[in-house]
């Protein structure tokens, strides 16, 4: 017996995804890879879905994990779709999802943006009363009258949050005592019909309790609004926010009790409002879980006493292991995806191939202490904000593969970029003469 | 008068890069879009070049900003080129670089970059005894024999540089003890040619003293350590690191203070090594000035008291604006490009379009007060770790377009992605039936 620490060896199941080992995935798609469970993100879906009240629809955001297929995946599921980009907007409807089961989210929308919408009947969550007046001038250009839902931004802050949206001064929707105080903005926007209200309180919440309290002030807010400028609630959108645990000593929401809270909000509001759509959106709750960066180590050396395994994938493809929300460097979750490894276990820097510091995926993480080069290591909980959330050009390293495990099938959902691509669409110019 | 602050109104040429009015280019190209002023880059260079001792190479660090003719051009005014992945290679060597005037650093290089390096006979800078048996192996199997150059980690560090690289436990270089305890390094490697040194001390250096005193001792350590292992000094490479005033209260490196107390060192080198090649790196420094991030505003609003502008770009293409190595954030120069704008000043929130309130570009910016939907503003000194270094598949926006402007003439150097650029490689599947 020894006083280094050791941990139960992982099962042959832990090291494989629906049965095909990590081992197996690498060698046939190649690393840097992330790899997605499409049962984990299904099981997701169905634990809330199949407790939630039946009248509220939830819309996948699909800025947690833009992939197509992903999309498709929980489209085929009864998931919806709310979008933040043409690209996503094309993304949504390429994955199948009807016009009708889409609205378009964000701060910043372009005329081309706007005008898509309105001409497909995509729902608009309309951010600024400049953005309305576009609105109106589009639809009215277009002869006809588009939907619209107003984000408020409320007086109110919610406590609980990793990162606050709503009660302060903010880019997102319209601040509530603006509104108020506006009770003649629909009769100014003739081809807007205004159809209800969307507040989105704050990310990466972990507390039941919030979620439910966040929910019913919102619900509470979208009536007052509604009676005080005459909007009628077609539909309500009470945002998410709902995280996922990723650091020591935080907890993931318990599903039941999290719908437990919500469902006699949602039943009292629809018991007042029987015609009223009730939305959800969820992205990094559904997807987060579901899926692993996978990075093959290169080097192991020591310097100065601590121990690096240089992989050849790092923070290019994971930004979020730079830090989320803290400023401290908080280690994902991360394991040995191969093999079991030794026992012992040794604090091991695990970096990537980029030549600054910043680029640790983890810090003084506890892996086997015979990690070695060839090995496979992995960071969970990787399925939300993963490449599209980083830097994939930094030093021209380019986008890693992505893999979606679905019912014990892997297939690529997107290839990885090679020098080709990630050169295509500079242009080469001429510098020694003065000719092109 | 008013307490309100004002300035001074721009000047034509100060709204133009080389008499291109930026809403000419803006027009032209479209935005968010990057501009960079070749001739800028070129004085950037010839300011050091002209001055240093001639015996010092300059090598740009592709990595600051790629591009094949950002570097082409660097090229064409006498600065070599090092690399740091596959593709930055290829692009080195289609902007004209010949291999001999070639490196190739990283601390995670794979195999095929070390065979192509040794079939090229690119020069490696070598950062683990890891990757020198794997050097060591990949020219054996080729039959020849591979230059490199051992990067150090010192056992000092230098104070005042912005990220700190040397004289710590770090994934670079190899320990300055390791290998003073390993004299017979060569000759266990007989398939490479020990050829010099390299130390990178750290980035963002603003102090020419730092500069200075940096490379004397590094000079020094090359010695000791060719000394010490019989390794010929070939090269001796200093790193780099001289920064870019980005903040306020920051003062740019005065270039020829700079030479003034760097070429003693290397005189005093060159004298007792006459046959060495000595070289500096150099990325940040060059290009970094020559850059602007030009962001077109589609909407203002006021939300709780503050101003905000929100343009259609943001961190998504300019990652550093959230803050670099600093928990504050600081803003990079900004400015309205398209027209003088009111006297009067406001303070500004220019943000983007992502759906986080950290997608701020500038935080209380004084802008002019009449700032208005279809403005441009410009975020100066963009020019090194831009697209690159940004989440630029966040929300699924893709890379903007980059524009090159040369003895007067602009031209695109990489088009910006559309929605079929973004979805090329993402393959969809059916999820609705077993069968794909």
């Amino acid at each position: 017996m020894t006083d280094t620490p050791t941990t139960d060896a992982p099962t042959t199941e832990e090291l494989a995804v629906q049965g095909i080992a990590f081992s197996e995935l690498a060698e046939r798609f190649g690393t840097p890879l992330y790899v997605y469970d499409g049962d984990e993100i299904a099981a997701r879906l169905r634990g809330l879905l199949d407790r939630l009240h039946p009248g509220v629809e939830v819309f996948y955001s699909l800025k947690a994990n833009p992939n197509v297929s992903v999309c498709a995946l929980l489209h085929s599921l009864g998931a919806r779709a709310e979008v933040s980009s043409l690209t996503e907007l094309i993304t949504a409807q390429r994955a199948g999802v009807p016009a009708e089961h889409i609205m378009f989210l964000g701060p910043g929308k372009s005329r081309a943006e706007v005008t898509a919408c309105v001409k497909d009947d995509v729902l608009l969550i309309c951010e600024s009363f400049g953005e309305l007046a576009l609105i109106d001038e589009v639809a009215a250009g277009l002869g006809t009258t588009a939907r619209v839902v107003l984000r408020v931004n409320p007086a109110f802050a919610v406590k609980g949050s990793g990162l606050t949206m709503g009660g302060k001064p903010r880019q997102f929707g319209i601040d509530e005592e603006a509104l108020l105080a506006d009770p003649e903005l629909a009769g100014r926007h003739p081809a807007v019909r205004l159809s209800g209200f969307q507040v989105y309180m704050g990310t990466r919440i972990l507390t039941e309790e919030v979620v439910a309290e966040n929910t019913g002030r919102i619900l509470d807010l979208a009536e007052r609004l509604s009676a005080r400028l005459g909007v009628p609630l077609d539909l309500v959108d009470v945002g998410g926010g709902l995280g996922v645990a990723y650091f020591a000593g935080e907890r993931d929401l318990d599903p039941e009790r999290t719908v437990e809270l919500l469902n006699p909000h949602f039943e009292d509001f629809a018991a007042r409002h029987p015609g009223t759509r009730l939305v959800m959106e969820l992205g990094r709750y559904l997807v987060g879980h579901s899926g692993t960066y996978a990075v093959r180590v290169r080097y192991v050396k020591e310097s100065r006493g601590e121990q690096f395994a240089i992989a050849d994938g790092g923070t290019n493809h994971h930004m979020a292991a730079v830090g989320i929300g803290s400023f401290v460097k908080r280690n994902f979750p991360m394991r040995l995806l191969n093999r079991a490894g030794s026992d012992e276990l040794r604090k091991w820097n695990v970096t990537g191939p980029l030549c600054t510091p910043n680029d640790t995926l983890g810090k003084a993480v506890e892996l086997p202490a015979d990690l070695e080069p060839g090995d496979l290591v992995g960071v969970d909980r990787s399925g939300a904000y993963g490449p599209t959330a980083s830097p994939v050009h930094f030093l021209s390293h380019g986008y890693p593969a992505e893999v979606l495990v679905h019912r014990g099938r892997a297939r690529l959902i997107r290839s990885r970029d090679d020098a080709e691509e990630m050169l295509a669409r500079q242009i080469l110019h001429d510098f020694t003469t003065d000719e092109d």
